[in-house]
Formats: C-alpha cells, sequence, structure tokens
C-alpha cells in the first residue's frame, strides 16, 4: 500500500506552463491530495466531444480507482482509451486591491493515462473497500461486504499514477506596489469543508460512525 | 441579468441515462447550481488526449464566462472548440448498511458547447466584475479596476448555456430490506464550505467585506 518517495517525471502534456513555481511532482504531494479529495472530475471523449463527470473515487498505491454501475457509458468510454482524473481541493479566497490580483487558494492533481478494467474478484473488492475506508476508517468491516450480484453489476477501472502533476497556491494577495495604500480590506479567507450533524436514518442507538479527520467537524 | 425560466432541451448528449430521476433540465435550477460553485472544470481535448482543469468562472444571463492569462494553453485551446463545463457542490456522504449503498449528495451541472473568445472592452469588464461580484458584493468598486495593459494580459472565454444538464442526489441511503436490522449506524451526513478567520494582508483597519451568502462561517 505504500509509494515509493519519487518524483513523477514531468511530461510534456503535465508540465506546468502557467506560474511553474506552483507545480509539483512529487508523488507524496500528489498523493496526499488525492487523499483528502471526496470527489474527482473524470474527463473522455466522445465523439469528439470532451466530458467531464464527477465521481467518487480511492487511491491504492499507485492507482487511482473509479467505479459505478455495469452499464455506465462514462465507463464503457474511459476503459482502455485516454482519460484524465482532476482532484481539487479548494483552501481559500485571495482578496487583492486590484480586481486583476484576486485569486483563489487550491490543491489540484491531473493525472493522465488509460483506463483499464478491474476484473479479478479480489482485486475489486479490495478497490471497493477502499472507498469505503477513505471516508471512516474500519467501516468496510462493520457494513454488509458486497455479494456476488452486486459485484457483477459494479464496474471498476483503474488509473496508473504515473503521468500527474500537482499545482498548489497559499498564502495571501500579491498586489502591486502602487496599490498597496488603497483603503480596502486585502487578505485571504481560509475555506474548509466541514461535517454538519449526522442524520440517522431509521431506527437504532449505534453512535455515527468516526470520519477520517479532514472530514471532522470544523 | 435575468434568465428566462425556461427548460433547456435535453439532447442525446445532455439526457441523464443512469437514474434518471436525478436529472433536471431547469434553467433555474442549473443556473443556481452555477451560482453557487465557486469553480469549474473545464474539459477540452488536445492531441486526442482529454484534460480537466479547474478554474474559476462567474455566469451572466444565460453564458459562462472562464478567464486567464492570454497565453494560456487551456483558453488558446477552448476558443472556437468543443468544451464541457462542469461544476459539483458535495452536499454530503450518504453510508449505507451495505457496501454497495453508500453514496455522496451532490449537486452538478455539465454544460456542451463551444468557447467564443470575449474581445469587446465593455462584455470583458462587464465579466471580469462578475468573477469579483460572486464573491463578495460591491467589492468590484472598491478594488482597483483592471488597466489596459491588465485587460490585454487577460483573455475570456464565453460559453452559451445551452446544452446543459444538473444532476442532484439529496436524503439518506436507501438500503436493502434484509439489511434494514443490521447493527451499525445508517445516514447522512451533510457537508458544507464554510469560511474561517480572514487573514489581512499588510497594515489597515478596514474590516473584511461580507461573502457571498454560501461563503459565511458555519
Amino acid at each position: 500500500m505504500l509509494s515509493p518517495m519519487i518524483a513523477l517525471t514531468p511530461t510534456e502534456r503535465t508540465q506546468i506552463h502557467r506560474i511553474p513555481k506552483r507545480g509539483s511532482y512529487d508523488r507524496e504531494a500528489v498523493n496526499a491530495i488525492l487523499d483528502e479529495a471526496l470527489l474527482c472530475h473524470v474527463g473522455f471523449v466522445h465523439c469528439e466531444q470532451p466530458f467531464v463527470i464527477p465521481t467518487t473515487f480511492a487511491r491504492i498505491g499507485d492507482r487511482i480507482f473509479v467505479h459505478g454501475a455495469a452499464a455506465s457509458r462514462m465507463l464503457g468510454v474511459i476503459s482502455d482509451h485516454p482519460l484524465c482524473v482532476t482532484v481539487t481541493l479548494l483552501d481559500g479566497l485571495v482578496l487583492a486591491r486590484s480586481a486583476f490580483h484576486h485569486s483563489m487558494n487550491y490543491r489540484s492533481v491531473v493525472v493522465l493515462g488509460r483506463g483499464s478494467d478491474v476484473t479479478g474478484r479480489e482485486e475489486k473488492l479490495e478497490a471497493l473497500t477502499a472507498f469505503i475506508e477513505k471516508i471512516s476508517s474500519n467501516r468496510s468491516s462493520e457494513v454488509r461486504a458486497p455479494n456476488d450480484k452486486e459485484l457483477s453489476a459494479t464496474r471498476v477501472i483503474a488509473l496508473d499514477i504515473t503521468e500527474a502533476s500537482a499545482k498548489i497556491r497559499v498564502g495571501g494577495p500579491v498586489d502591486d506596489e502602487e496599490d498597496m495604500s488603497r483603503a480596502c480590506w486585502a487578505g485571504h479567507v481560509p475555506l474548509a469543508i466541514s461535517s454538519l450533524d449526522p442524520i440517522r436514518n431509521g431506527e437504532g442507538s449505534t453512535p455515527p460512525p468516526p470520519l477520517a479527520s479532514y472530514l471532522r467537524r470544523a
């Protein structure tokens, strides 16, 4: 489950051209962003039209997994075809003294590659377990595991994290010198996802499960 | 600025096939999701490879605007070419009694079309103002407006909201009858973006600006 702490090699397609100092090809940095994100956006091409669809995902080692219904159009298109998986964590608003220098703080990862069908029963179960564990540790042992019918109805696609880059912006605004005395507030406002009170379904006295640390109530 | 409250016509490309009851082609529903989202994911094709890039955006009437550096590779590729703009609001985690029925609550919009360059000075300024106003009402009148050099360095691409659909999931898990007595917590956990304490840049006594209602501290 551990990834080697080696750098990803930037390619012509993953090289950061705009503000290169924000770019990173460090595998540990890429994995940390992937592991904190609850959903990704999958890009694929169908009849020359690009599509971008949000979906949940999980990482195991150096692979990303997405899943869905066996009949899913998206999964059918990305299997053995070029795809792009992008993950974005929005960390804050950057309010500058000029309209031009307004920005956002974020951490994003772009992974390029080809999707491959996960067909082995054990590998499929391992991927589906990772989706549940990502939200709440040990939950996969408390809920009913997928049965054969559910496994057949679920398609899992894997993408190797080999051609990938991260992009990160942090901190406050960078204003022009001549705007520094302008009488307006400037700075940044951190944003965070927080979980609200859980809403129980049905009867029962079991307490809600602990959520992953990045999801805990602020 | 007001959009007519008419339905968008689903096309073969925007028709929701998976769980069609979650789909919507109502313009008001689409606009509400677009207006609450701080960033979108832009999908485009370059040398047969799909790319998905996160970026800020704004809506004015029936058009979406994205912007960036004049030399941006993405903006160059989407101008007058097919693109997809997808917006996703993650509203909650859905924890079921079986692994299979775990899900997420979300509101998403997919818009398909072709990008068109915004070249007129007034239209460009109006779009850039919308980016700022979306975060904080009236802020565009407090900060320094873009000058000619900044306007030349900024490219704005518009996308008409004509071929679009929304997809929405709400509420708790839908478990199988035979799992209902299982002794594990089931329900949903709402998630929300909240703003934390603003961090001032430089000196000054001006208070932080009010943020849009969907960004206020929880």
